[in-house]
């Protein structure tokens, strides 16, 4: 069993709930193999403040994935090559790391060992979670040669 | 009142629920400025024949915006100018095209007016309609001055 951990700065919202049923779903579907959890920190207009409330959330001995708008970029093969990574899989856990909408700060990029770009484009945080989720499921199915991709 | 169309290849699955409320709620927040329709037609293996259906669907007078992986990348900004330049503007609707896990046949492509990629990854086809509505709404904050885009 793997531990993935999403820490996340935000707040919830009432429209959070279909969002949060969503990524429940992908939870269960990887449960045999993944364990999950979803860390909310409480965002923070200053980002210096809110990296380091970031970085107390992550493991020490983690592989580190910030999500960030100058990441690279890469297909969701190459993705799921990444998460079934040596060091990846060696890792106490793969930690992913979404920022608020202002972005992360230079300390929490610099910790990461790898930045990631779903898209040129912007994102709401909540629809980012989703996406990250269906990411992680893809690969799952990519790897262990489940229908669900193509 | 402007008009976009959104045509899609899939099929409805129970899980789809959460995913069409949150299409909803955005269509509800568009509504003073945008009418939007979705238009699903049956997917089918042959990629030819599911295209016809789709081109059947789409308006003559349509700005069409097909999403493909071959697509062009565009910013959050950059979709705003797309969405809102004169040609989109000045068509008798926007129509979005949105391909099953297969993608869309060349005759499609070739009568689009543009190719959009939202990634390099590829997403479910469900999620892609979230990641659609979301973009058109964050281009509306954008081009009207809201608060929503950062």
């Amino acid at each position: 069993m793997r531990k993935i951990n999403i820490i996340y700065a935000g707040n919830i919202k009432a429209d959070e709930k279909y969002f949060n049923e969503t990524i429940s779903e992908y939870i269960k579907r990887l449960s045999r193999d993944f364990k999950i959890n979803n860390i909310e920190i409480k965002d923070d207009i200053d980002l210096k403040k809110e990296g380091v409330k970031i970085l107390e959330k992550t493991n020490k001995n983690a592989y580190k994935i910030a999500l960030c708008i100058e990441g690279k970029k890469l297909s969701s093969e190459d993705f799921a090559c990444l998460l079934y990574s040596e060091r990846a899989i060696n890792a106490q856990s793969v930690d992913f790391i979404i920022g608020s909408s202002h972005g992360l700060s230079d300390e929490v990029k610099k910790s990461c060992d790898y930045l990631l770009s779903f898209s040129d484009m912007t994102f709401s945080h909540r629809l980012a979670r989703v996406m990250l989720m269906e990411q992680i499921y893809r690969a799952y199915a990519i790897e262990t040669g489940r229908k669900y991709h193509k």
